[in-house]
């Protein structure tokens, strides 16, 4: 559908950011931007610096994601949007969450891939 | 975090889509443009007339979609993402299916929104 391999920086973007997120998810700074939005939850943050405090601050010390699904398709903008369904471990409880999350990425001046929209729910069965 | 009202227009789209849907889904076509994409359940549609093929072949007669949640946020281009989950009644079935969605909502030149981007997936707790 465009001349980027959308679905393969899409698979490779995901799985590091989930890597990043459950072995120390501060350092998932670098992959947002001062324009970049997280909506956690339904609640939002605007800019890395917010969105970090919102990840750093949330309240399991331990988490792993397992991916359930991922699709891509390419955005107007020359970004990529991506659906990812998938489960949580947290802490030491027994039975997973499912969740779902939508990215954005776009590319900044140096062609690096960053998050522009990130929004993640929890979905009860 | 932009001026337009993109929370009331993802609201208003998502519940004429659905409600669109439920109704008679070969509808749906004015929400969709040449350039549009639908990933439904992981395949790919490219355009107004492969999409609503795709929609109206799907096997079932009655469907009701119920949202638990639906998120939105703006987009680099002027549109608006919105991650959408909730439930499927699919036409006897007494045990309802869980699901996401995620819309990119774009602007024509006539300034009428129109689904730009369409990922569609089943949940499995």
């Amino acid at each position: 559908m465009a001349t980027i391999d959308f679905q393969n920086i899409a698979t490779q973007f995901v799985e590091h950011y989930y890597t990043t997120f459950d072995a120390d998810r501060k350092n998932l700074a670098g992959l947002y931007r001062e324009n970049s939005m997280l909506t956690f939850e339904s609640s939002q943050s605007l800019g890395v610096a917010s969105i970090v405090e919102k990840l750093t601050s949330l309240p399991f010390q331990k988490i792993t994601h397992k991916i359930s699904a991922l699709d891509a398709q390419p955005t107007p903008n020359g970004g990529i949007i991506i659906l990812v369904t998938g489960q949580l471990l947290v802490d030491e409880e027994q039975n997973p969450l499912s969740y779902s999350q939508a990215f954005q990425l776009c590319q900044d001046p140096a062609g690096q891939w960053f998050v522009f929209n990130d929004i993640f729910k929890l979905v009860y069965g």
